[in-house]
């Protein structure tokens, strides 16, 4: 677990499951939504539905996403998430997330996101208490 | 809570819902799957995907389910399933399911299973450990 | 196929398939809601997006779902989906879907709808319009 | 549309969009998933159920995919996927994606993938009467 991470733990559950019996890739990204989710949460004390989306009335659409599968998660298994923070710029950031199972990699992601308002659908900068305790989970800053 | 229920607690999250803002109808029947899963792993010690369907080789689709839903369910709540049994058959049996958000109730379903072979495909008695243990959690019986 | 009734045609995914490799049953939820959009465009002539939802302002949540699972349905099939109305309230619905591979049956379902306001949340009055075209559907007036 | 790109067509569902009332995405990459589908049916005539997974007992699991969104995309859309081959390799490929409604860009998206054999799970060697049929969709080869 890298320095500075925030671990989201996941149950791998049927529903994720495709006829190969292991995760469908496109279920990951939905985990990594939930990573996001309890992240805000639980890391940066900023709850995504209540405080952000509703009274901030903020989004944080993505930019880009790179995604490796190293190997297959299968149904029953617990994938650790962990999320950190690689670039903080005026509006966008940086996450890279690295999952595992017990220990073992399974994939990595690393994802470009974006702070918008949600009135007009425009690049807004992150707030500075958000920009505070997100730098809390930036491992390169001394 | 009824008696003899397992609980099982589901966080809504922004993947389960849709442009109204509340949980997408179909995200239910996922969490009715999942509640089942922990159903199993947690109330008749049978773990879903190693034990039930590796070792024993056996599935659990659903014959006939009925739901209703009372009221939305929103981004951030923690929405409890409780589930119980109905009615223990020979290869069938159904199931009770209650949905609740800090104890105002959401939804109910009800929710007619069989136990198949994976082998055949075909229908297979209810294993005599598996139902002595379904039993604990069917209200009407004394 | 049942007289009146608006078919709609999906294809089975990959992305539908569970780890016994057949449609997992919440999916099919995910395909009633498409065959509802596929009618309101086709079948009544009120595209769902933007007709109904941005410019009506109106939103149709399911009220109760009752779906019987007859046979399984396999990647590459093709699922006909015929959804005729078998009754129109006030402000409320009902719907029957019946769903066929190759004319097999597989599946039917019951649902029973409701439509809002989305800005109050309250239910209102089916449309006059949209009522006249939904009674089209509905194979029991004469 | 890139020469030599295989066009896939798909309607943007309620059930793909997010409380933000654009595709939440994660479901891109379900209808990536749909594209290589379609790409296997109609562009290298291998059905992916019947043919490519059952006959010949294949999978292509994703090794890493990179997606990047330039514009969301509304329900009611009609978002075509163009899918093109970037690199043949021995048992790995690479395909390119471009998302687009009415011509106007809105993702694109770079996929490397492999060939096993689900009897061992182990990479296996493109079959040959798909490799030349995927030529052709290989737009730098003259």
């Amino acid at each position: 677990m890298p320095p500075k991470a925030f671990r989201s733990r996941h149950l791998v559950r049927f529903s994720h499951c495709d006829p190969a019996g292991v995760v469908f890739y496109p279920r990951f990204f939905d985990l990594f939504s939930s990573t996001l989710e309890d992240w805000f949460q639980g890391g940066i004390d900023c709850p995504f539905g209540g405080e952000f989306m509703d009274r901030r009335n903020l989004r944080v659409p993505g930019l880009s996403i790179t995604a490796e599968f190293l190997r297959p998660c299968s149904l029953g298994e617990f994938l650790d998430l962990d999320l950190w923070v690689t670039r903080l710029g005026h509006s966008s950031f940086e996450l890279a997330l690295a999952g595992s199972v017990a220990g073992e990699p399974r994939l990595r992601a690393a994802w470009k996101l974006c702070v918008i308002d949600f009135a007009t659908f425009k690049a807004t900068p992150i707030p500075d208490d958000l920009r505070s305790r997100m730098e809390a989970f930036q491992p390169s800053r001394a």
